[in-house]
This record gives structure tokens, sequence and C-alpha cells, in this order.
């Protein structure tokens, strides 16, 4: 490793980009020392209030509209892309300042965006796309034309900037909106904790003593603050919906291919029989995110601007449910035992299928711990044996930068059972055992929803709520559905409350979080809604029904 | 090889197969020694009318309806399906005893079906399903309870009866549709010659010293007996569509899995990267491959059926066309002239381009021999390094039987230049490296699709028409297609002549069919009408457009 470190010590290297970083934020921006000594519950402190550096225009863009109802204003002229722009990148810099979400800021090209947009509108009379003057965030592994995507590796700093945009960023401009931000995620992308040697850790807004979730946690943090209405993130085991349910806020993982995922930064060896990642959205409400996905697939024009995408064109009528008055078949997933849920997680998830049942929907309780096929833990063994068996190319040593405490911890699922494949096989023999296993956990999959009729999944979307920084463990109830390749949608649900669950609970492996009542009370909880893959438009449509019957 | 011999020697097994198999056709379906010398051109001797085996009204059903107007038929008590069954079972038992297209019959079962789903239709007074009573043919590698599948190996013989259906059986039974026969393919199913030492080489009906091409030979030539009005074959690298354009039909190769494919029998190791087989229709016109499309898709439950299906539901309306009148942009794929184009495929391919220039579309010439990414050879030489780079077992051996001639003869694309890939790579490296270059070769190809405007592509199917027995070599014409996973639709058109094309032409390599005049002369030609990836729906609209405007 010596051999290889940087002439420059990666510590200066860092200093200079977060130099560049901290300067690309106007300084009537800033806050003092004494507006950054906050407490930790950022949200009910109301920091962008306090400041006073918004406006009551800009507070209540912000605070008090869906990204549908903001286009329905910036159509009709209603209200200028410049102001709502102006609006979110102010609250975006406040957002920086006190939980480290975003990674490379541009709101320069932001605002004169916006002005381009709103002369655009005033000369032609009518908008330049369906998401006209609509500032949208970006996870930082997406690339826009002039910046770097570094994911947090500081051997990237050296990279140039982005020369194009990956195919989404070019989807999104064409249909009107404007990037102003793009988001911070953990060195290697692969942990519960946003933290970086370049960008440092994103905080949880509704506590700092908490992660925000990863590895779109910097999207997390930022949508929850209301620095962004409509944020984007990329999903492998649950890297949107993990950010969602840590911050609060509602976030969909899509089937994947069907947003454009091509054109990113990963490090990532790309290619091998594995996990697909996908792109999706975090948003405030299941209408942004059916909004997000409507307007991004369409009529599936998508192949147009990425290889990877699709042409499946978003169908405004799911399968089959038109006849049955919104009436659901929910399969109620079973915890697993070694995997088991915190009290709040638990009580949350329960009352949810409470409600759920009151409301008239068929609640099916189902035996997927009985069989390994179907079980939790299996498939979390699945996905780590994917991710671990073929080479990874190191990005971290090259630099000389150290590994950051989560991805030091290396959490696995090991401590659950054997590895599914001999671990000593040849890799093409390793491959087609591996595929063998994954068929039969997607045929049991599918047999379940046909055998019990099922339109959609209920799940907890983790053991826990957002934990201790570098406590998060590894995620099993997200990580089967990306296995399976199902889309998946996280709706905020019910709160941690010592007063309702004051008995600390320790899980006894050394990988997942203990509950500790004191830490977590008043952390957001969720509950988790699953359709089987190319079922998106139903799994929104569904987990629409659902959010109304859990706040009805 | 010695040890792994079966004790009883091979062809003994085989003998007792056939046996079986001969014993299953109804003794008098049976044609003489006499009325089993027919001359090679079968069609045009009109077997079935001269052997007197199928009454008028069995010679109807068989010649004068599309698979859509038997539906209607059926749908509305017009005809039995005992009647329609009757006659494609007897079609079919004369068509196998002078090409060997099929495997496994089950006349039996087929017309027990037919006369329970007559019952249904008495008694309930209405069709069962869209394919009510509607006989459908199957390759091989299909399993259906009760049948083999030995697709052509002889060590398959020792395998039991399949004890479950595959997932596209499973659907097309509760469609309502009628099964009967079982169709030939070639050993290893990658050859275009579909013989193998249990069932023989399918002969092409059109002329009998052709080949029938492969994989799905035996369906191209039942299909043009009219042994059969819709089979099902799969393609991974033109078998479905190197069949139909030997014999003369019509075929589609959809986007992988959206026909259920699951459950199959192959023989070939799953779960390596590389093309991905898909499931499609053989048959007389657009008509029925666009109602075997939409009837097994319909609102996209087929993933009910099979873990590999995609739950993507046939749209009525293709991607943006419905605004230009059926005016198509039409590009026209550039021969590749280290597979030049034998005359009369090329005279049928101008001939098609010139009247679809003439029906007022908009063709332009593309320039895919202009750089690698889009150039047929390396497409083809991409492939073969996808085929090849993995182990594969052995299936050939262990029953002591020979190689048959075209699996022998080993036609590989080498001969065009270099492997894309460094062979000597360790195998996470190489995989990762051909993603590489299939990630360009896509790319490369949906800008072109961009740049152009294209609708579809139009390309030649193969370079030369059926040919002698064990020349068909390389097919690079189909392949480039199943390495982009594009739909791909073949029309047939034009005939070879000696009169028009009098020329031979050598292709001076050892691979490829040279053009004899005399051999192929009143060979069917075809063209091929492509789409980008899950636009299966645009390409069989446009290729119906196509179509008209060739046979205006």
């Amino acid at each position: 490793m010596g051999e290889m470190t940087s002439p420059v010590p990666w510590q200066d290297i860092v200093a200079e980009k977060r130099r560049e970083c901290a300067q690309k934020i106007p300084r009537e921006w800033t806050l003092s020392a004494e507006q950054l000594s906050v407490p930790p519950h950022l949200l009910e402190f109301d920091l962008p209030r306090q400041c006073g550096l918004l406006s009551e225009l800009e507070l209540d863009l912000t605070e008090n509209f869906t990204a549908e109802q903001l286009l329905v204003k910036l159509a009709s002229g209603n209200v200028r892309s410049l102001d709502v722009t102006t609006a979110f990148c102010k609250r975006a810099a406040i957002a920086q300042q006190v939980t480290s979400c975003l990674t490379e800021t541009f709101f320069d090209q932001a605002l004169d965006r916006a002005k381009y947009l709103d002369e655009y509108f005033q000369r032609e009379g009518k908008p330049i796309g369906p998401l006209h003057g609509l500032p949208i965030s970006l996870k930082d592994s997406f690339c826009v034309e002039g910046l770097q995507s570094t994911v947090g590796y500081v051997s990237f700093l050296k990279n140039p900037p982005a020369s194009t945009n990956s195919g989404l960023v070019k989807l999104l401009l064409q249909l009107g909106a404007v990037l102003y931000v793009k988001t911070n995620i953990p060195q290697t992308m692969m942990t519960g904790d946003s933290e970086n040697n370049i960008f440092g850790r994103t905080l949880n807004p509704h506590n700092t003593n908490l992660t925000a979730g990863g590895s779109s946690g910097g999207e997390g943090a930022l949508v929850a603050f209301r620095g962004s209405i409509l944020g984007v993130g990329t999903d492998i085991a649950g890297s949107i919906r993990i950010p969602s349910l840590c911050c609060g806020v509602y976030g969909f993982k899509p089937t994947a291919d069907r947003v454009p995922f091509g054109g990113q930064v990963s490090g990532a060896m790309e290619g091998l029989p594995g996990l697909k990642p996908a792109a999706g959205p975090l948003a405030h409400s299941i209408a942004d995110l059916q909004l997000f996905m409507k307007t991004i697939i369409g009529e599936g024009e998508t192949w147009q601007y990425d290889q990877t995408a699709l042409a499946v064109p978003w169908y405004s009528s799911p399968h089959a449910i038109s006849e049955r008055n919104g009436v659901l078949t929910i399969g109620v997933l079973a915890e697993d035992k070694q995997f088991p849920l915190h009290p709040p997680v638990k009580r949350a998830f329960d009352r949810a299928v409470e409600l759920l049942s009151r409301a008239g929907h068929r609640i099916v309780k189902l035996d997927n711990q009985g069989k390994e096929e179907t079980s939790v833990a299996f498939s979390s063994r699945l996905s780590f044996e994917y991710f671990v068996y073929g080479p990874n190319e190191d990005h971290i040593s090259p630099s000389g930068e150290p590994l950051v405490a989560s991805v030091a911890k290396f959490a696995s699922p090991m401590f659950t059972g054997p590895w599914p494949v001999d671990q000593e096989l040849e890799t093409f023999e390793k491959i087609q055992k591996l595929h063998e296993a994954r068929t039969r956990v997607s045929d049991a999959w599918r047999q379940t929803w046909v055998d019990q009729k099922l339109d959609v999944v209920i799940a907890p979307g983790s053991q826990s709520t957002a934990t201790a920084y570098d406590t998060y463990g590894w995620p099993p109830y997200t990580l089967i559905w990306n296995l399976l390749d199902y889309p998946a949608c996280i709706i905020p649900f019910g709160k941690a409350s010592k007063e309702l669950d004051p008995e600390k609970m320790e899980t006894g492996d050394d990988v997942q979080p203990d509950y500790h009542p004191d830490e977590v009370d008043g952390a957001p909880c969720a509950v988790q809604i699953i359709t089987p893959k190319f079922q998106d438009e139903k799994c929104l449509w569904a987990a629409d029904i659902v959010d109304k019957a859990l706040r009805a």
C-alpha cells in the first residue's frame, strides 16, 4: 500500500476540495457560529425559520406544497422558477451546514437555468416540459457535466469533472427540471451511514445523533429538511429506502432499469451476475413518488437516453385491480427471529396491519419463515454471497485515506447460517449455483403471491429505526426485495417512543443494533409495501391506498 | 469416454424410441410406401390433398384460415375444436412422415382435450378462453406433463417424462389451446440444421434437399406444411427466424422474458452472463404473430406462470407512432462484406427497400459498418465469445452417439477478426470486459436509433436462403439482434431464382455457404424488421405496415 499512496497527503487534497465546496455556498447564505449551535432535533427546532435567511414566500414554497402542486403553480405562471429555485437552494445550503448532506452544489447554474425557464415561459406562454422549473436533487453518483462524481473516494478527487450527463440527468433536463445539488453517500456506498473522508458524515435532521441512513443518506436528510421537494437516489440493498425510513420520508425503489440508471459513477465492478441497482425517488408523498415515475417513464421513451433503460411505458391502470374497489389482499411478512424487530418498529408495524384490517383489506399472514427459499435470512446470505464473490477494485488505499467506521465494521448476515453456495467452487460453477438458488427464491415468492392471491406484501423496512452512528448493521428487510428485483415503497408511519417502549432490547449478535429507548426516542418508523417485479405501477397505487388508511 | 458409454448401444435405445414414436401415429394416418415417394418440392406437390387422408373440411380448415379466423369460428360455435384438431393432427402426421419435423406426438390427448372443450362450449355457451380449441405446436424443449423433452440428446432418453408443464404450457392450456405435437431441433440446438440422432433430420417442405433451418426447424417445416397454424419456438441466435426464413413463414423473436421461457429443457448451463434466449411464435401472417403475443402477454399476468416472465402488459398503442399516419422511418442495414449476401437475398432485400420507399416511407441508409460497435461481424464475434467462454456440460459422449454433421463442423465467425476480449483473461475480468464491449454495442445502436429518428431497421435475415444440408454456417444477421435483445420479425418475401440470378457466388471462406443457383432455385427469401428492446408491439405494428407494402 505504501507504494500506491499519493505523494500529496490525502488530508491536503480533501482540505482543498472542502474549501472549494464551501466557497460555492454564497456568503449571504452561510450561518454564523451562533446560528450553527443547534439542538439535535433540527426539524423540531425549525432552523430555516429561526435563522431568518428565508423569506416568508421561500418558507411557504418549501414547506406547504407538494412537487405536484409546485408544478401546477409553475406551469400556470403562478410562481417563477427563480423563486422556487432560490428557496430550495437556500434551504439546501442551510441543510448542508448542519447535516453535511451535500457533495457538489451548483446554485449559480441552477439560478441561471431557472431564469432561462422563466424567460421561456414568458416568451412561449407555456412550460418547457412536465417538470418545468422544479428543482430536483441527485445522489452524488449521477454525472452532471462540469461536476465531479467522487462518490466519497479521495482517490476519485483526481478525476476530471464529468464531460457528459448521465442518462437520467439528460432526461430530467429535457423534461424541464432544475438541478442544483448532489447529495452525500457512504464511502463504498454500501453502509447505512453516509460518511466518507471527503464530505464527512450526513446527520439525521430528526436527531443529529442518529444516522441519516445510506447510501442515499444525503437525499434522505435533504428531503426531510425540505431542502429538496424531490430527490433521486439509487438502491441495491436498501439505499433509497434506508435513508427514507431513517429520515421519515417516502422512498421508492423501482424494478431495475425502469428509471435510466446508466452513466453513473460507482467504483463497483459491472457486468457480474448479481443484484441490480435501481434509481428511484425520495419525496414527501406517494403522489410525488408517482409523479416522478410517471413523468420519467411516460410512454417508455427512457431508452433514448440510456442503453440500460427499458422502453416500458408507465401504465395508468395497474394490473387487474380496478374491479375490486380498492380492497387489497395484503400479505404480512413474518419477522425473522434472527433479525428481531425493535419494539417501536414492531409496534408501528402491528398497528399498521391492524389499521389496514379495520379499513376492510384482506390480511394474509405469510409463512415466509417456514422454508429457506422465502426466509429473510437466507435471502440476505444469498445476496451477501453475490456481493462478495467477485473481485472488488480497491479505490481506498491508493489515496491513503482510512476506512470510515461503518465500512471498517463490514456488517454481514453470515451469523445467521451457512453460505448458500459452497465458497470453494470454481467461478463458473459458483455462478451457476448462485443462479439456481436465486431462481428457487424467485419461484417460491412468485408461488406465494399466486397461491395467496396477493396484491402486495407489507413488511418492516428495517429491524430498527435510525440508529446511533455506525450501528445500523445489515439490512435484511430491504435487501430481500433487491434479490427479487421487486419494487418496494417506504411509507413513514409512527415514531419511536421511550414511554411506549421503555425496555431495552439486545439483539444478541455483534452485527445488528440493540434498541436503546432514550437514544432513538422520537425517531421515525415506517412500513414497506412490495409487489412482484415490473408491477411498479401497482406498488405505488397500493401504497397510496395503504398510506391513506394509515392516516385516516 | 469409454467408461461413460451406456451398456446398451445407443442405436438400440434410439430404435426403441423411434418404434414408440411411430406407434403413436394412428395406422390410418400412415402413408404407404407409394405415397411416401414424393418429389422434393413437397408444397408444390400438395401431398395432403394427393394422399387423400384429409377430408375437404380438413383441407379447408388447415389451408384457408388464419389462427385469428379459426378462433372466431371456434368462439362462435361455427366449427368444433375436434374438427380443427383432427385436421391439424392428420396434417402434422403427414408432415412428420415426409419431413421428420416432430419429436413427441400426443394426438389422443389432443383429441380428448378438443372434445372436452367442445363439451364445455356446448354446456357454457362460451369459449373457455381466448385460445379456445386452437391447436398450437411447441418446440421439443418445452415440457408437457407425461412427455419427454430429449432435445435430441440420446443421453436424455433415460430421463423420465416431465412431471410438470413449462410456464408457457400452463398458460397456453389456461387460455384454452390444444397441444398436440412437439417439434424437432438440432443436436445441441445450436445449428441451422435440425438434425439429431434420435429423430433424424427435418427437411424443408419447399425443397427436401434443403435444410429447414434451426434450431426450431421442426416448427418451421410443420408450419410451412400447414400442419400447424401457430407454433412456438425459441431463439438465442436466430432459432425462430432461421427456420422461418428457410421455410417461408413468418417468425417473431420477442425481447427476452416477455413470453414465459422458464421450465424448458436445454442442456445448456444457466445463469452465466451472455445472450438470453426468447420464446416466440412462427405463423402464416403478422396478424397471427400479433395474436399470439397479445394473447399470451395480455395484461402482463405472465409472471404468475414463470418466475422469468416479466409483468409487462402488451400495450395496444405502440410508442409514439399514432400521429404519423403509418409513415415509417426505416433504417436500412448495410451488408457486411465479410458476410456478403447471396444474389437472391440481395435482390429481394433491395426490392423490398425500393417498395417501401415507393410506398412513401422514409428510408435511411445506415453506416453500421462504419464502426466496430455497430458492425455485424463484431457483434457475431462478441456473441461467439459469450457462447464459448464458459464450460459446457457434455450430453453427447455419455450415450456414445456421434456428433451430427452440422455440429461437428462447429461454424464460427472468427474468420472475420480477433476475439473482442482477450481469451486469456481470468474469468471475472473476462466477464467484465465482455460486458463493457456489449454495453458499447448497445449504446452505439441506441444512439443510431435516436440520431436517425428510426422507427425500425430493415435487414436481411440471413446471408443465404435455405441451403443444402449442413452448410448454413454462422448466422450473423439474426444473431446481432440477440446480442442487443432487440425484437425482430421475419417476413417472407420473394424467391430464389436461377433465371434472375444465374451466377454462382463463392463466399471464399470455409464457414459460410456459397450460392448455387440450381440448388436453391425457388427457395423462399425474407426480410427482417427490428426495433429496440421492449418495443415488441411497435416491431409487429411496423412489420404489418411493411408486409402490406411488400404485398401491395
